[in-house]
């Protein structure tokens, strides 16, 4: 087998079997094929696309090329969480002890924040004490324990996956639908969990901002897990503003407080009772419309929170900071952002927001900057807000003065101004299963 | 400006600005641009194509790449001949005198043979004492004392697309038209004749085998050359059968020493007085039809001939062996090819015909591999020859006896037979200046 007849292939719209994708994506893994020939073939996957077969054969081959984790120790069945991401996106400390306060086991594996979207991983890391590094036994202990566990993502899951995506960075190959939808399954399928919860994103904060493409990435992604034998559900969920009203580390701890507390409603609250739903009915016989009502009695009976302050306690944190949010270091400098017009705010470039934000200090825009977990934006307004001119649209938060000129530039221009009341796209698009 | 943005914008179908194409040309060319990410800019211009605007701007950034020839000293307009390539094609040795004779300057730079097609400068070297690496002074003094020279291409030459060639051979992204014709376009400009014309072949043997992809790389490059001040023509003709009756160098230089004597007419002559008769046409104001007849006559009068030893002496070599091909070194081993069915031959694959060539010792697979001159093919038979079993159709040459059971086995494969006469396509399609 050649990767240049592998490339020819591809490159005239044929289509690729098994076996050429398990050499190819051994092959670019292990460094016997060059960097050069994967950028080709990358390219004309990108151009050309591939079929649900060959979508379904690279997944499992990049899965294939790291550690599958041993859930077996696990003795209920498992659910796994996992968001496309996005601008304040605190969705998965909220929605992972509604779901474990339910009774499921969440093995929860996060990445770190890398460019305009946050990483659960990082906002952990704001909570003193949390350690997310933890062994696979430790791990098993404390689902089987508490119920759930958030940890970082390994080295040695998927590391096809890792080559990959570091070329497609850099050979404008990225937003290609069956390498993104591969790419999430193959991390999602070596982590193992009976059950997959996908929480897929559109419009502008989002990875992909099209509804209709996000659609076609959930169905994509559904499709793959099936096959695999996993038990699937997707939740198409509204990016085009950030969610909720903190984007940064601590900033996005405490709003997520807040919800688990029941002392905040809105968009983020009813995607994580929706999303924590759409869980607990993955791993049990339950209907949807009593798992809803069980994740809202959750909230208003405490036992999310006291989930949550499990979870944490048994990762090493603090749970003081829970118990009072005031505990959290807060950030040395902060400026306002003002309304530039009267009427209503029509749109909210959120990518722009989650550059802002970044821009703060609250994410990295290379893998290994450090960051500022104070640092970040809270929002006083959102799309379909009336504003008067001079009113509070935002706040900015960081430790380095020197970066707020910067972010509150890039922060109005994201906002956009008009004397029609916009309508909104709904929060929860779709569900597909 | 980042190569990964012009990267995107060809993904997208959108038309590089000079700027851009001078940006990867150079940058791929020195490094600065890593090789993954011109793979998978090569990919998207072979998948997304290119405008006129950016071919002509692509191939003026290769020519300037590297060093252009310095003409000047030649005080005549001079004319460059160049061939797509193909199996049996001889046409420079015997065009190049006879434009000399008719009192054409022909600075001819060629290559050496590389896969299934020979190259004008091992043909050549078939001959003792020819130099085909001739300093630019010297080279010079023997156009304007003999009217032609014949060298090696050297390395300054156009070196992006060198670079760009190496990777498109490992990346599948040979067979591009606009890749074609700027790689070929920038050498020639390099070279800086006033005039070109092109042999752009089609058929089995040739680097583009169908006539209507062909006819369009003709076009383009006719409009490359014309966009950069030169006279230009290209002449459309048929390689789905071997070039006249010999394949390999020394047995070529014999068959084209034939035709300048005036001993073989056929499909080798008819294309020889064509394309000399363009040179000519391009550097005179004489018309297509009178260049015909003078360049007939050259060779009837024996000027062409002439020309040829001048021109072979001047470069070193020892004409004797143009007098007499007898003195040429003959291959150790040869045998014949029989006809395995009676009827007609109704095709020959070509590119085979050249592999079984190339297997004999006569080309190389890989560029710095040593060749064997007096390896190679004649033919008795051709396509639309009538043949009984049994009949010689070829006759295999070589110094490594343990290469001919694999050649003719080769060759046999090239070889298909009908009971109806074929069809044959024109020798020369069309002409387009």
């Amino acid at each position: 087998m050649r990767m240049y007849d592998i490339i020819a292939k591809k490159r005239d719209g044929l289509e690729l079997t098994g076996e050429e994708i398990t050499f190819f994506t051994q092959g670019c893994t292990n460094g016997t094929i060059p960097d050069y020939q994967t950028a080709a073939l990358l390219m004309a996957i990108y151009l050309n696309g591939m079929s649900d077969n060959e979508v379904l054969a690279l997944t499992l081959a990049m899965r294939d090329s790291g550690e599958t984790a041993n859930l077996t120790d696990i003795k209920e069945k498992t659910v796994d969480k996992h968001s496309t991401g996005g601008v304040g996106d605190k969705t998965t400390m909220v929605v992972v002890p509604i779901a474990a306060a339910l009774g499921c086991k969440v093995v929860k594996m996060s990445g770190r924040g890398l460019g305009h979207t946050g990483g659960t991983v990082d906002k952990l890391e704001s909570i003193p004490g949390v350690c997310t590094e933890i062994n696979k036994d430790r791990m098993i202990e404390i689902v089987n324990s508490v119920g759930a566990c958030m940890v970082g993502h390994n080295e040695n899951i998927a590391p096809a996956d890792q080559k990959f995506y570091k070329l497609r960075d850099v050979t404008a190959t990225v937003d290609s639908l069956p390498l993104i939808a591969s790419s999430i399954m193959s991390k999602k399928l070596a982590c193992a969990s009976d059950c997959i919860l996908l929480d897929v994103k559109f419009g502008s904060g989002a990875l992909v901002t099209d509804i209709g493409e996000a659609m076609a990435l959930a169905n994509d992604m559904v499709k793959i897990g099936k096959s695999a034998g996993k038990k699937m559900a997707a939740v198409l969920t509204n990016m085009d503003m950030p969610l909720g009203y903190a984007v940064g580390n601590s900033l996005e701890v405490i709003e997520a407080i807040k919800v688990l507390k029941g002392e905040q409603k809105g968009d983020l609250y009813e995607i994580c009772i929706e999303l924590a739903a759409h869980m607990a009915h993955l791993t049990s016989r339950l209907p949807l419309t009593e798992c809803r009502k069980l994740s809202a009695e959750a909230i208003d009976n405490g036992t999310a929170f006291e989930k949550f302050k499990e979870i944490v306690a048994a990762q090493g944190g603090d749970t003081a900071y829970l118990d009072d949010v005031e505990l959290f270091e807060k950030a040395e400098y902060c400026t306002e952002v003002k309304a530039e017009h009267t009427g209503y705010i029509s749109h909210m470039n959120t990518q722009l927001i989650g550059k802002a934000s970044m821009s703060l200090g609250a994410g990295r825009g290379l893998i290994d900057e450090n960051i500022d977990h104070a640092a970040g934006i809270t929002l006083e307004k959102k799309t379909g807000d009336f504003v008067n001119e001079g009113d509070v649209i935002a706040t900015l938060y960081t430790n380095d003065d020197s970066k707020i000129c910067d972010a509150a530039v890039i922060f109005d221009s994201a906002i956009e101004y008009s004397q029609i009341m916009p309508e909104l796209p709904p929060l929860i698009y779709d569900v597909i299963k």
